[in-house]
């Protein structure tokens, strides 16, 4: 079957599927909600003192990995290394038009200086062109430059794309062996919704990473996406997240871990609304 | 002597200089207007078909090139061959803070695929750190890879830098051996402003050029540009200021190339505010 009917297909199926009511059920308690934060540090004008000091903050906090441009990835790998804390980067940012060929050598010149996750950004305009193969073709060759070394985040800037567009990508980043797909760059025109976490969830199935990106600027803002399907958050704001979860922890609004939702789909203790899945 | 003290005296030198009356003589008549427009088209939704118009609009005004991002190099190359009008692409954009070594594999890809300008970001952050050292050899690689098949413009992002920084930039970017110095990528906090032209002019020069990009959006704008020192214009807008020149033109309020302002510093018909020189 070739790739634009394949496509077409699982677009149509996924179309047909989705309520818009219920949520893909994700692990989400606020004891784990720093191992899913990349703490994110992307502006054209960051410091090298900046990027110690995200360094050091995600190390502080356990995040689950730090963000950076690809200039940065020396500096962040070597701060890093051991941690625990992975050395993230982004890959023909923030507009995805750069050619193939270079976008890939930036994911290996990333990966060979310590990238051990590459968020690359899709090419926009090959989709509004209707180049799906080469949307395709555009993906894998990070794939392959990354697979064994790296995960591979899919950038789709959702803000960009019609729902049907955002379906398709997002099943053509997982046939092509993506890891992740990735809602925005936060420099577009829009960031993360929920709705569009949701669809990407629905659409990707409990298998692959969702990662909601652009504009999650506090704790309501990251449990909302993780509640809407994401595994993974990409903000600046990570230290004032993890607060505000410690915030909402002692007033007894998040998970407490008690076990009791195992075969139940919402937290019999009524303190919590989002449900904790122990089969993700 | 040091790269950073050599930076340190030419920045002294030239901020002593600067008066703030007196802008750069330029080339600036109404005629050559449409040669010196770089017209562009990066957003990240761009289509094929978009910039097919794109390339077939500066064929027909006989702008100086198509400023595309280098996905795009093949196909306005191909367009554009033989039509007088260059292939012009953006390397490590917007932000700058590609990996170097990735930043040069961008420019050599292009300018294998056709690209005949590079207008490369400088790295903003490297610039804030102090690394100078950094900064330089980030332009240099670029020019290297360009020596003898494309010209490079280096986009200083004017709107994140201080007054000497600009200054020190440009001297950078001189001594690197690049061809322009650009004011903005149209995609951060501001776009070009005549101050910052009139800077960069007096920084580099008359034999280096100075391209003004970034909210470029009428006949006015470029004309204001022309006339603080810009002798390139960057703008998605190409074909309306060429129409406003034209408007412009039979109105009387641009040059008419009569030559009689050789050795006068204003134009004797009185008609146009900016002078002709003929030495430039």
């Amino acid at each position: 079957m070739d790739i634009e009917k394949l496509i077409s297909e699982i677009t149509k199926d996924v179309c047909g599927q989705i309520t818009g009511s219920a949520p893909a059920a994700v692990s989400g308690n606020g004891q784990n909600l720093a191992k899913m934060i990349d703490h994110t540090l992307l502006k054209a004008d960051a410091t090298e003192e900046q990027i110690v000091k995200l360094c050091e903050e995600a190390k502080q906090y356990g995040f689950a990995s730090v963000c950076v441009n690809t200039c940065y990835v020396p500096l962040a790998a070597r701060i890093l290394a051991g941690s625990g804390v992975k050395t993230c980067c982004v890959v023909g940012f923030p507009l995805g038009a750069m050619s193939p060929a270079a976008k890939t050598a930036e994911a290996i010149v990333a990966i060979e200086q310590g990238a051990q996750e590459v968020d690359m950004v899709v090419n926009v305009g090959m989709i509004k062109s209707g180049n799906w193969a080469g949307v395709k073709e555009d993906i894998e060759s990070i794939v392959n430059a990354a697979k064994g070394r790296a995960l591979v985040k899919v950038i789709i800037e959702a803000c960009l794309l019609t729902d049907e567009e955002k379906v398709k990508v997002c099943t053509v980043s997982k046939i092509a062996g993506a890891d992740f797909v990735k809602t925005s760059t936060g420099f577009s025109t829009g960031g993360a919704t929920t709705a569009d976490v949701r669809l990407m969830r629905e659409t990707v199935g409990p298998d692959m990473g969702v990662k909601a990106s652009g504009g999650v600027r506090n704790y309501d803002d990251a449990m909302a996406m993780v509640q809407a399907g994401a595994n993974r958050i990409g903000t600046s704001n990570g230290v004032s997240i993890v607060k505000g979860m410690t915030a909402a922890d002692s007033a007894g609004h998040v998970c407490v871990g008690c076990g009791n939702c195992k075969n139940n789909p919402t937290c019999p203790s009524g303190r919590v609304n989002f449900v904790v899945a122990n089969n993700y």
